[in-house]
């Protein structure tokens, strides 16, 4: 058996973790959740992972089995036992600005943006509600990926000169910025050319292809 | 000048970082910014943080000044630039569960879940829709608050035996409960157990008298 058993669903924030993987260059087995087909949901998936979210990777070595959740914790721990190639900062003040963006990302804009405009149903006893809901989500995430503009610009990468698991973790909401109706290309220039990049790198494209996902 | 200066709101997520630096000991200067009647949205602390949410903690050595936001990588930074005492696992794995904890409590409980019920205006085009907004929020987070509890179940502190800043971000979520009127005493009486052995520290009661801050 493979020491990492990866579940992901093509193109949710699992798709940050998975590229680390690949990066890494370890032995890992992707296992494919769908999650718009609510699979995560389902008994067999609930018995992996009972918070029923993706993703959640299954580490197994001499200690036996462990699961571990959240997208942060899983790239952290991998970077950790893996540090080459380096894919984050280890010194305290680098590592927390990695800690910054990654934090950030999964919560205002991830939980408290992108989610209320894919699943703004998930946010109201009301239905009819629904399209208010996704419609305030867009205008909310507007100045966070303004701020993600500002922050890359003239850069090469999200924290300097290397590559690191917050441009992989970037990739998912550029993805998400054109599914919510953002314009990424027009609005976000500098964050599309860091973006280009990232998907340049081989190891992004094999993971692009297994996924099967696509960019606008 | 003072190495830390930490800005924060009496009851925000603030309180986990202010907990931590106090109980580490170290000398910090914290400046209150009161959330509630909109001074992190004035031009004076906009200058200090753009993106005008509390926690933010400014760093001042002689590398200069820097700024530092989100809870998470705050906690994280302070522990690893003051190991004694030990406020996070160090070791890999222990140290990816206490991130799991915290990106979990950052994403889907606080922005995903508790801020949907205090300030529902804010993910509605249609201010007449807020109100089925929090009710479903106070319905999100109670699988949530029972996950919480079911990890607590038997333990002294959330990670083990001994105290972390991960107890320390659970006061916050607990305080928040009982407001988003979930009853914690009732529903969560080992969570309860653990937040009461919190707050008889005497670091904790002090920083719970200087943000004036009460619980149910």
């Amino acid at each position: 058996m493979k020491p990492y058993h990866l579940y992901h669903s093509p193109g949710a924030c699992s798709l940050a973790p998975h590229i680390v993987l690949e990066e890494l260059g370890v032995a890992y087995e992707p296992i494919r959740v769908l999650v718009n087909e609510g699979e995560n949901r389902k008994p067999e998936y609930l018995a992996v992972n009972p918070r029923g979210r993706v993703p959640a990777l299954v580490i197994d070595d001499e200690h036996g089995q462990r699961i571990l959740t959240e997208a942060l914790a899983i790239m952290v721990y991998l970077t950790r036992r893996h540090p080459q190639p380096s894919l984050l900062p280890t010194e305290p003040e680098g590592h927390a600005r990695a800690l910054e963006w990654m934090s950030w990302l999964a919560s205002i804009m991830h939980q408290g943006g992108v989610r209320t405009v894919f699943r703004p149903e998930r946010f109201t006893t009301d239905p009819a509600g629904a399209p208010a809901i996704a419609e305030q989500g867009r205008i909310n995430l507007r100045p966070g990926y303004d701020d993600i503009e500002a922050r890359l610009s003239g850069r090469t990468w999200a924290l300097g000169d290397a590559f690191s698991a917050i441009d992989a973790y970037l990739l998912v909401f550029y993805r998400w910025g054109n599914r919510c109706g953002l314009r990424m290309r027009e609005t976000c220039p500098e964050y599309s050319r860091v973006m280009d990049a990232v998907r340049a790198r081989p190891a992004v494209q094999r993971v692009v292809a297994r996924e099967g996902i696509h960019f606008e």
